[in-house]
């Protein structure tokens, strides 16, 4: 029984400026970030680029990963794919490298025929036949589907979906499934954008972005959000929302590369079709960062 | 100086089974809303129909509520009309008979050359003309438009625009509102589905439909959310969402009204084309009611 | 029975500088366009900016047209409110003043409530009542509404609804509805950028913002979409499309006004919110039309 | 140089009832549509599920394809993946097997970043690089993005960029397209619901889904529009968009699979996600085909 709570960031892939795989700086980073106290890793979500590797490059990433992660942090993987027997396959090969959870975002492709039943078949069968837990992705600016809570609900019942990573900013939606969603079920903030008032709503941490490069301060407004202490929890969420939207929402995830440059991790480029950041945008995230105090890491 | 806190219920407009105006039965609501802790009323927003009453018909129920409602609560009156000459116009109006403020939605039709600059001139014109203190209405799913973070708080500098009411549900955007905001700028919630996160992100309370059927529901949550009670506040916020999704989301007006006959208060028919609720959904109305608990008025 | 056939220009409506009704100045440009084949004429359309007049300035602005226009052309007028009753209102105003037919805007403020039974019984109270037909008039633009082939074809066999203005520019759409509709029911054009294929399809003409301040060029093409020229019916129809797209669909109002002004009919302001157009976008505007090669009117 | 005119089925993937590839299912479709005049075929596109095919699966259709079809019809292949990398990489290895041309969908994952610049670049690389001729696929249904006139233009000067397929069925942009498209560009439609009014357009033939179950009537469709039969192809045009809307549009390639088991091709399940059809439209579908009467292939 995996225990998911706190502070999770959604790793990105390392290129070298050729664009292929950079195993030693991705390790660099994950360095670096274990000495934070962070619950634990994604390997292989949005901003790892999954939609931009191959099927070896995804595996090498785990096992890279796997090397580095030590038992006391979660190891969490993407393993969406568009079909279901893909998507199975995927889980099966991330659960044989051996991390703990997988990160299932929902196909998308056929968008006017994915209705409720046919999310809920594939999320069945991809759960009836895993390994390990899964998690639900709901992502509809990558997606263009946005999950309802009747379907999180009704999946929330099956004994091997253990929680929900939500991006969407649905707040209203967000109460409604940790009011109706089945006992041990757990939600995760999806952005720090909206940190704070999730975990008033029940969810018990976050997969986010930022946490690449301000992974303590993504630590402390859980801590403050936890302890209830509003009134810094509400400054300090303040603070990070306007950075969070220009870098994860405006520009993705070449700023966020570019931002870990700066910070001394490991950024380098974005896979093709993503440009690299225009030289106006990356001055201006060179002040932002700088007002915004965070500091290397 | 208007003091802007609490909840205030979007007051429903009482038409006849033949759809002409019953001011009696207007009359009637107010009065047993006035044993409830509200902060104020707001006539002739959306739920109020103002889309569908005429010139003549938006002052006549705007007299019977002046006369109605005590000057220890606040009157609100919507005055948003599609040109800026016809929102100064009603505004003057309402202003005459006496509202405490108005509330401002936006204009839409031609919603492809609404953009930042277009709104703000809209919004300056409006406020430089009114002698009462304007607040501005995000509303999308009426307007296709979510008026942006950076526009609110532009115009927030404005010293006759006091406020906000955001019906949207972006809590990103609610954050950098009350983060950015100029001084005295205060924020509501405009959806009893998203009340306690708008409060811990620092809205100062609602103007709620469904304050129009469970006004002590929301008055206990505003208090629990201003209390940092948070345990409860959550109870109570999943208590309210699936039955406020129902009706304020889903049905909209004519099931509000249903509703609010239910309850005994007069709801009555909303004017066409608003269809009446279907049996099927008026029984489940019926039962969803039962379960809340929720008592007449 | 009335002929509807051919080009009818949504006639703008004249403000002065100061945005009062410019009635004079209306007459002038409608006289200018009786020197033009033009099938007739629709007052009180979206490029009308019906949404920003009063309900006296629309009585005022058809009985300007109602003594300018001649018996053998097309008089239509925009009739289309939020409620039903006030739509049937209007429609019998207009009636009186003697317009030939009406074209009737879906409701839209409620949209999340105007599926297709709403949207049926208020066309069909609005067609009972009236004294004269009607047309439907689809804008999705405008409304965020885009209703469907099967609303429209039920429609259509009400006697009194006569046929169908389309904006939206879905020809998919616009076969089912020539092929499946009642007998007589004839379906318009809402756009020049889409009027050649329209008339392939069987559309019997256009109401066409562009022959505001392109009339012959409208008609030419009309008449080669009608003689199945179609060599030269597809280099006018690509010679027209930039700069309808240009003025119409990425400008509107403002940009039409502007191009009659250039043109020595009378522009005039938009009325605010609606903005006037930027130097450099009038700039733009002046050469776009120079290469076109329209003349003065 | 390749000529591309005509009707072009985009073939469906067989699978077995376990989902496993079936090949000789895939030949005896081929060989039976070769008894068509058909100009070519198009392998993994949307309706051949290319989403939810290993990439190994992908080579072994395009093997099977290469071998079954003559020299004297074109072979194209879909080719577009998430990354520009990718992208390259099948369009390579496609090439080596032999096909005429590619097909590349443009990348959607990171849709709030697939501006104008970055898809532009994408397509100039996978251009440069490749040893076949490329066409655009423009399929906002499926990706959420609609690629503009303006970049496709842009994209039409690159001499190994030879064409698009449309399945938008924006018409306005098409005529802006063909008016101002480079030399030699073909433009594709991309839904049998609009191809006759895009041929009057400019296009030069349809890559249609349709054509997999109605190859003849397509074939006509085209041979009429192209000799300005008006009256016929307007009539043929309006019995096609009904049935093509229901199958293509609504229930997408389980449908389309299903009217293949009906007219004796082999159709067999689609991949899950995508469910089989229920029994009830299974049955109208029955209904639909016997009325529009298609004949067994």
């Amino acid at each position: 029984m995996i225990e998911l709570s706190g502070i999770i960031p959604p790793v990105t892939t390392c290129f070298h400026p050729d664009e292929s795989l950079a195993p030693e700086k991705l390790k660099r980073n994950l360095q670096a970030y274990l000495n934070y106290p962070l619950a634990g890793f994604l390997l292989l979500g949005s901003n790892g680029e999954a939609a931009s590797l191959s099927a070896g490059e995804k595996l090498k990433v785990l096992d890279i990963a796997r090397n580095m992660i030590p038992g006391d942090r979660v190891m969490l993987a993407g393993t969406g794919c568009q079909s279901t027997k893909a998507t199975i396959d995927l889980t099966r090969e991330a659960s044989i490298i051996g991390v703990d959870a997988v990160l299932v975002l929902n196909p998308f492709y056929y968008k006017g025929r994915m209705n409720g039943e046919a999310l809920y078949n594939h999320y069945q069968k991809v759960a009836d036949s895993a390994k390990v837990p899964i998690l639900i992705y709901n992502m509809p600016a990558a997606t263009g589907i946005d999950m309802d809570a009747e379907l999180i609900c009704r999946l929330s019942r099956h004994s091997n979906i253990i929680g929900l990573k939500d991006s969407g900013g649905n707040l209203v939606k967000m109460a409604e499934i940790t009011g109706n969603a089945g006992t041990d079920f757990t939600v995760l903030c999806g952005s720090a954008g909206f940190l704070y008032p999730a975990l008033t709503l029940g969810a018990r941490g976050g997969i986010l972005a930022f946490a690449n490069i301000a992974p303590q301060k993504c630590v402390d407004l859980y801590k403050l959000g936890n302890n209830k202490n509003a009134v810094e929890a509400l400054r300090l969420q303040q603070e990070i929302v306007r950075l969070n939207t220009f870098i994860t929402r405006r520009y993705g995830v070449a700023a966020l590369k570019a931002a870990m440059d700066i910070l001394g991790l490991y950024g380098g480029p974005a896979r093709s079709p993503l440009l690299p950041l225009e030289e106006s945008v990356k001055g201006k995230l060179h002040r932002l960062l700088e007002e915004s105090g965070i500091k290397s890491i």
